[in-house]
């Protein structure tokens, strides 16, 4: 037996005449909303920039901590003016131009991750992420990378035992959670990660919800606030974007954008897996120090969504493509939990 | 404003003196176990031919369809002995000659896909699936690819009121799940695809599970039997696989490596996603069609589980690494399900 013959050498080794060689060097200096060092949440960057360096070599990706070329809340002008020609940040952060930007980012009371994920893939999502951007001016091909299953609802430092208990609560929530958080009377804020474990050890917050186990872990919260609740109904699962200048994207072979695609989706492949399996074992050690690791009351839940349900519909009175973007991700989301409910093995 | 300063060139173009240059051309030539026209089994395969052709000049992946090259059972052997150096299959078709290899394909009462998946990844799943291979003499690199979502529990002719029901029933069934039907009384056969459809009119079957049901549609069951069963016990996530002989891989640049690692990943989060957003149209359609979605009562998942459980316990008892492998899964999927159960976000 010939073992060698698997090996089937079909042709001399490549010249400069071949397509890769005619391709334009290009190097994506890409700036980042939060911090490689974050788990989940900036380490799909990383797994994204070793990806494309790994694989390719006329695409280099260059990774720029926040704060290092701009603030993380610029990187969306910079890439559409060109001032870099990549970013990898999160839709909500220019909720306060483009309202249903939020939406792409994280959908209270939507689906696990796998489900939101498909809703870009298989439903309408790819399409209206990329003609909000463009309707707004913003010179950007956008991916969405990196799908991560749900965070928890925070961390309290007494337990909730009615709806009651948010009034006049300082807690610090994210985007159109938030806006929920605040129709059942809570004061609500919104602090960068590094700020939110001095302003609860000074008593300026109460509460706070910032990601999922692993990740609080690393900010400390579990030191003063013991109280962790479930489910994470304000993101049950949250998406991150790519986005490459308009231009660049163009300017690259197809050879090259077939690089990037199979980057991003091989990132979000990992970080999709990696998310759902890593936090239990955090949240058997959180135990372990201390933390009641507790789940809302049903009625309880049933307060935040009818709080968040009203954001909902002031929301979609507000701006057309909101309401667009809404209605489409409802429509998708209950068809396929057709399937989604019966194939489930309750326990 | 000079747009296209974002377009970084950083080099001339590359020469033939590049790594890429000096790499060996590579044929993978891949059988499949099925054939690639069927929704989420097959489509893998074509997914990741097309991500390789598309993203690298060195690399050429070209698929034949079943029975071409060879039978579908006989993909294993021949890329161990290097009569074709890569393989599209699914682990559960050597279980004659290893029992446990089943268990790398599906778990019968295990988890969804994507917390399945995190355990080739996160868990020691990888490594004990590549162990199992090299323990039993082949000559192989795996890679777990394209996980998808639950299969249904099966086609019938009259609901199933109890385990009772299925003593004496004559039904096709695959894997470990068969065994448990067995169990129960049933009549197992295992039949390809195309055969089922046939057997199933001339009454030779009573029912039947094969997959999904955006494939089982294709294959009509619902025309004879009108009672689709929920959840699929059997295979809440399924995971086919990669082969490629191990002297092709070896001889490969870890640049082509990388290619083949993010075509996998790429594959996966396509086939993990497709697969549990599609079904949900077809069922609803499958109900304008006469059939009836239906879900066991909890007695007689209870029933099933319990025979599952003697199987597991058999197999364990005659196999020290079926015993080995289920028990790391069992640890490892609770470990996860600590997040898992807290996450979710319940009706």
């Amino acid at each position: 037996m010939i073992r060698f013959a698997a090996i089937i050498v079909f042709a001399v080794a490549l010249t400069a005449g071949s397509a890769v060689a005619k391709e334009k060097k290009i190097l994506l200096k890409m700036p980042l909303a939060l911090p490689s060092s974050l788990p989940i949440l900036g380490e799909g960057a990383v797994y994204f920039q070793d990806m494309v360096n790994a694989m390719d070599e006329t695409i280099k990706v260059k990774l720029y901590e926040p704060g290092k070329l701009m603030p993380a809340f610029e990187i969306h002008d910079a890439v559409s003016t060109g001032k870099v020609n990549a970013g990898y940040s999160i839709s909500g952060y220019i909720q306060g131009k483009v309202p249903a930007a939020s939406l792409f980012a994280a959908l209270p009371f939507g689906p696990t991750a796998e489900v939101f994920a498909s809703w870009f893939r298989e439903g309408n999502g790819g399409k209206l992420y990329q003609e909000m951007y463009e309707k707004n001016g913003y010179d950007i091909k956008v991916f969405p990378v990196a799908p991560y299953a749900a965070e928890t609802a925070g961390w309290f430092r007494k337990p909730i035992e009615s709806a009651e208990d948010f009034k006049g609560l300082k807690i610090r929530f994210f985007g159109l959670g938030g806006k929920a958080m605040a129709k059942l009377g809570a004061s609500v804020a919104l602090l960068p990660g590094a700020e939110i474990f001095p302003a609860l050890e000074k008593g300026a917050l109460d509460a706070t919800e910032f990601s999922m186990p692993i990740v609080d872990k690393k900010l400390g919260f579990y030191k003063i606030a013991k109280y962790n609740y479930f489910p994470g109904w304000h993101q049950p699962s949250s998406t991150f974007e790519l986005l490459i200048n308009k231009k660049t994207w163009d300017s690259m072979s197809p050879r090259q954008q077939k690089v990037i695609q199979a980057a991003v989706e091989a990132t979000s492949f990992h970080i999709l897996t990696k998310s759902v399996a890593v936090q239990g074992k955090v949240m058997i050690e959180n135990e372990k120090n201390g933390v009641h690791n507790m789940t809302f009351k049903p009625e309880v839940l049933s307060a935040i969504e009818k709080a968040w349900n009203e954001v909902a519909a002031e929301e979609s009175a507000k701006d057309p493509f909101f309401k667009q973007v809404l209605e489409d991700q409802q429509q998708y989301f209950k068809e396929v939990s057709t399937f989604v409910k019966r194939s489930t093995i309750s326990d």
